[in-house]
């Protein structure tokens, strides 16, 4: 046996690797995976954007790139981001390998093992995984429907061992589905300023709202520039454009920026520069606005099949959140209940879903459970829920 | 100021990046970078493969994939794998995102912060870096023309605090340009056996030799699968197909897998699907193999350009190796010389390149310097490499 480092050691096996093989069954009706559904990817536009390129562009795609990622995409990019108000110019914008690479980065650079940081309770795994892989003390504060518990969170600011972050996402939660309130982002801000404790604000899901009317809730908080927080805003294409590119960002202030470069570099040297060139590609020709445009209106029309189908057969005693956007639909059951023998019936009747203790930074509380409608037709959903609502009387009557 | 993690502190900015930036000003013929030319890629190949695939593939290529690697990709890299005579079977294959995150992860594998760790002295900048961002002791141990000096290795096999792994870069050195010859393998593997020390095999430039002679030297230690050691063997498509693509691969024991799949997770969760589903292509059309034999001619056909330039204008005081494959030469000049002054005459005349001291663990030792071959035409290396010779003349006499 290999004398193997701490660290790993304290690691564990994610239940969730062998939830998706079990999710992969074609016999199998999947609400478990946060996958954008793989008809909707822009597949041939992509490929016409590629073949229209010059030569030289499309050797750079197969060399090196720079490590903080291709110039031109991050022109295109900040282009992007300054429309929604964010302050790229004042900030370092870093390509990272997805946006969970981003999270790993900020994890190593603050985190030194077993110091603490705070984390919505649920919350996203990916961001469980990178903080336990810096070997983070997790302190997880409650969410409520309109955002972070702050009463909750007040006490955690209070604490005589500082928390080197806060980690939350506050458009479209996941998993909770949730999108915070201007009142509690403001409330947020005015808690956190001159605290001392950096802020990472996870923005994976933002552009897929559903409703015009919430544009104004969907305002980074990166983008109010807030005086007295460090925020380091993180985003990704995964959820408009395609997460088999692995292609994230961060924009954060410049020392913070520094440091995430500087272990990028040992981590992977660059992200893929191939990718990079379809990305840039993607937000030049303006294509990234109509299709995040059409495909808003395709996750509005699965998630209205889901809370259909959700209406009409959910007992009375579950409390659920309607979704305004995102992939994700919550699910809170009575106290006592665990969700993992409601997963193992459902998945017998053929539907399978994440159960609610994978999102605990505890790995505990399992009386809730995940559906996603991102990867299903109204068909399958309106096929699938009732095995899954049938599963949850049959447990918890 | 933020409340950085010790880790993060200990990382040094690395030279070489400022060098870069250099290098790729147009007015100045850069032997600094290891990358392939551009003009050499298949970059019309690649993208009539990708136009010929069904749109289900295509698809695949814009969603995430397992954390592993994308099964066709597994399966049609083992039999490229097998042709080497590795022992696919008895291992597991793990595609990395570029083999620099196959070296971080198993750096992270085995590395406790302050654990001494072996590596040869020079040493391929990128290892240093992953086993740095580790918070290894890096212990450097000599190379000569044949391989690693198996008495400065004995040395530190028998010290009391025994080395987490040896880390080598046998076929075609980076930076040194040497092909250990069959019998210091042998040596070596005598001297590992039992020891309980994992040897890492870095073989990124293998498939670029000159000679058909060399190739029963160039079999891999993890072919010759010896008993009583654990061979990790890392592979790039770097060289290949394009580092831009960001794909590697490690074969290694099942144990080894099992953690570095994990640390992969939280990493960033998996390596891109597009340019796995364009490297399957590759390798199922059997391009890679024509092509590999193509870029062969071509590399060896700038390093004889690079020789007979070295052998018209270098002073006789400086050692050096004619290559037998990959991108490098190696300079070695008198003990006292200080390669950064050569390197700041030389960047005055308009050639660059990298200085010894970058490839020494500790950051020291700095006669030597070295010559990349890869990104230059005959042409350019004819008029670059007097540049370069007329500086050490100027600075050495």
């Amino acid at each position: 046996m290999p004398r193997f480092s701490k660290a790993v050691s304290s690691l564990r096996s994610s239940e969730i690797r062998d939830l998706m093989t079990l999710a992969s069954r074609p016999d199998i009706i999947s609400f478990a995976g946060g996958m954008p559904g793989n008809e909707l990817f822009p597949v041939q536009e992509v490929e016409e954007l590629f073949h229209e390129l010059d030569s030289k562009k499309k050797q750079s795609a197969f060399q090196y790139g720079p490590t903080p990622g291709l110039p031109s995409l991050l022109e295109s990019l900040a282009g992007f981001l300054e429309k929604k108000g964010l302050p790229v110019k004042e900030n370092r914008l870093l390509i990272t390998t997805g946006s969970q690479q981003g999270l790993n980065l900020l994890a190593k650079t603050f985190i030194d093992p077993g110091e603490p940081v705070l984390v919505e309770n649920p919350c996203f795994i990916g961001a469980l995984s990178a903080f336990r892989a810096s070997e983070a003390e997790l302190r997880g504060v409650p969410v409520d429907s309109d955002g972070i518990s702050m009463r909750a969170l007040q006490q955690e600011i209070d604490r005589t061992e500082k928390a080197k972050f806060l980690y939350i996402t506050p458009y479209f939660h996941n998993p909770a589905g949730l999108l915070y309130t201007t009142n509690r982002k403001e409330q947020l801000i005015s808690a956190l300023q001159g605290q001392d404790i950096p802020l990472i604000e996870d923005d994976a899901y933002g552009d897929l709202y559903f409703y015009e009317e919430d544009r104004p809730r969907l305002k980074p908080i990166k983008a109010i520039n807030p005086n007295g927080i460090d925020v380091c805003y993180t985003g990704s294409f995964s959820k408009i454009l395609g997460p088999g590119l692995r292609l994230g960002w961060m924009l954060v202030p410049e020392e913070i920026y520094q440091k995430c470069e500087l272990i990028k570099q040992s981590a992977d040297a660059c992200s893929p520069s191939f990718t990079q060139v379809l990305a840039d590609a993607f937000i030049r020709s303006g294509q990234i606005y109509s299709y995040i445009a059409s495909i808003r209106k395709e996750y509005k029309r699965r998630a209205e099949s889901m809370v259909a189908a959700l209406r009409e057969h959910l007992p009375e005693y579950v409390k659920w959140n309607e979704p305004r956007g995102g992939f994700y639909i919550w699910l809170t059951l009575p106290e006592e209940t665990d969700a993992t023998r409601i997963m193992m019936l459902a998945l017998e009747r053929g539907a399978v879903f994440v159960v609610g203790k994978t999102f605990d930074p505890e790995g505990k509380r399992n009386n809730s459970l995940r559906l996603s409608y991102c990867n299903n037709t109204p068909e399958q959903i309106a096929e699938g829920i009732p095995l899954v609502t049938d599963a949850i009387k049959q447990v918890c009557g």
